[in-house]
């Protein structure tokens, strides 16, 4: 057996995740790893819990980070918050959704699908017709920036027309925390779950999780026991809260690394934060008009962390990947399941979210497509100028 | 808010885990994140699960790191093998036997306790012996080396007994795995997980994992659905297989580090390596009984990993710890639940198993007795002449 050392070829992440790690996030992770009830370790603890609250935009006393991907912070949310026989409304507009309603039924809730075409979004009345069919419905989830498809929900509203009807509201906010604003408070959202490998620009490995006192009085009001023992939101309640009782043994250098991510992007600012995502997924869709792509979402819901679009006719989609993996040390992602081979999806996520790097990749892009025989005009120019005018 | 950068103070680690992450891992855990669908991601994926193979002493094809701590391959090992209505007999021996009961009723099963007093290991005899009362039994949980207790579970003739019933053996090797043989194969152990924060030296969040093909028959003989989105092995097996299908973002940084903890283990050599376990461990030990300490386990079964030891009486058991931690910058443990105020727990991990820290150790727990007026002999002569003469 070779028993080489790790030798990492660097990529430029431009994909739905994971983002690029800037290097103090990195570095923080290398820092030495010390106890899991180690009073040093535990004010560490509460700073993340401080900063989480400050990025999701919620005054919740349960926020932390789930020890698994943001997958387990999907099943945190419905173990903890569905009973078998309850009534839940998922809102399936694409692979994330779908994948909330494998979970709901696995715990033995009745699932209610409001289902949505590839690239559009889920509208209020719908959900009021459904609610209205559906009196007995607990709880409503929905992912608000959908990964697969690049479409952002809109979701003014749902707060309160959820609570109206005394149902939960849960919200995948995987692909937009630290890119856009949540807003968990204002917004009425009671359950929520993201990832750090998106717009905070972490490793993968930890959910982000916030869940309301009302969303608590639903838990503690259970009549089942929660079915899972890793992702036991009452354990959790132990350890993150006053009591520091130990459950499982926190994942101390992921936790280094969420620290030190979330410190950066509270230092640049969130409202900066936001509107450099923006601008600069603006420059990139001015960029891929400019060579004759076509966008797959409209601009009124199209996410600015992901960016999907049409691969061009004739066009081998894998082979362009490669290309920009092999070539230009570059990584995009291509479409999920029914999407798988139609679509690119560009991701414009945290600390790649920069002028500079969609740069590379539209001029890469343009090498690539030629690789293949096809001959595009330059995107650079009209990403440079849509930038410029955004930053004045 | 402060938003300071983290600024930790080392500390050595010699409680039972998380033990001390040698500095070549912890640079691991800066490399550059990649994707990980990344063709040199899938390569890294490929070595863990030889290295872990080798580690495990296993030809299992199912053989990966479960995207958790140890606790997650724990709630893994029995959402997929255990259906509603099974019986399951779970030696109970301490704190990490309670959860598997905690874990199995959660998701149905019926579970026969088979339980042994603080400080002991189940028998043979009396494990056929429920196997007779109970005939239908379907699965047989057990702790290897149970970190509550210090204990180490004899574990010879188990897997055959167990066969013989048509049932399967879950062995919990926490505590084990990396710093004592666990033999997989030969000990006919069916579903095994481990954690990375022990005897390997990589930080928490991760769980070795491995089922052997017996145990997948079982799987794949399954009524009733997996309960568990996350921990659902049918997936794993589609990413850690030949298909490398997406189910859930991997934990890149994090399996970097346990990459290159593996490598440390197997450059050190297997045997090597248990041989520095057993033998510092036994060092510390004869330095204990020469500062009159009592020892709460048996030679006979004293796990190599962790040492309990008895608090003297009149001594404050938690002004010590804290004494260690502040004066001397060393982390030890007290005990869990029933023994918590009355044994402290030393653990021999990975990197943290060298003479010189058991000496380092010895000598402050000497000055933390005078510090509350108890005057002991020195320990560190007989440590070392112990580990001299298993040197030789």
């Amino acid at each position: 057996m070779k028993l080489e050392p790790l030798d990492i070829q660097p990529r430029l992440l431009l994909g739905p995740g994971p983002s690029p790690v800037p290097y103090p996030v990195r570095r923080a992770l290398a820092e030495p790893v010390v106890g899991h009830m180690d009073p040093q370790f535990l004010a560490i603890v509460d700073h993340i819990q401080t900063m989480l609250r400050k990025v999701f935009g919620t005054a919740n006393r349960l926020t932390l980070p789930v020890s698994g991907t943001g997958s387990a912070g999907m099943e945190t949310a419905i173990v903890n918050f569905v009973e078998p026989g309850d009534t839940v409304i998922v809102v399936v507009a694409g692979v994330f959704g779908g994948r909330m309603v494998e979970a709901v039924e696995k715990v033995g809730g009745r699932v209610v699908c409001l289902e949505v075409p590839v690239g559009a979004a889920a509208t209020l009345e719908t959900l009021r017709q459904l609610l209205d069919d559906h009196p007995a419905t607990r709880l409503v989830a929905v992912v608000m920036a959908e990964t697969s498809t690049g479409v952002l929900q809109p979701l003014a509203g749902w707060g309160e027309l959820v609570h109206s009807r005394d149902a939960l509201l849960l919200v995948d906010t995987v692909t937009a925390l630290g890119g856009m604003p949540v807003n968990v408070d204002d917004n009425g959202f009671d359950v929520v779950f993201s990832g750090t490998q998106k717009c905070l620009s972490a490793p993968p490995g930890l959910s982000p999780f916030t869940a309301s006192d009302r969303a608590l009085t639903h838990l503690d009001a259970r009549k089942v026991p929660i079915p899972s023992w890793y992702l036991d939101l009452n354990a959790f309640r132990q350890y993150w809260g006053q009591n520091r009782v130990y459950h499982h043994t926190a994942p101390i250098s992921m936790l280094y690394g969420l620290y030190e991510a979330l410190r950066l992007v509270l230092l640049e600012g969130v409202e900066s934060r936001y509107a450099r995502h923006r601008q600069v997924a603006q420059a990139l869709w001015a960029g891929l008009e400019a060579m004759d792509m076509e966008l797959m979402v409209d601009t009124a819901i199209r996410l600015p962390s992901v960016t999907t679009v049409k691969v061009p006719h004739g066009v081998d989609e894998m082979r362009l990947r490669q290309y920009l993996l092999k070539h230009e040390g570059i990584e995009i992602a291509g479409g999920l399941q029914s999407l798988s081979g139609k679509i690119w999806r560009i991701g414009v996520m945290g600390h790649g979210a920069r002028l500079s790097n969609m740069i590379e990749l539209l001029a890469a892009l343009g090498r690539g497509l030629r690789d293949q025989g096809r001959h595009v005009a330059s995107g650079v120019e009209a990403a440079e100028a849509v930038y410029n005018r955004g930053n004045k």
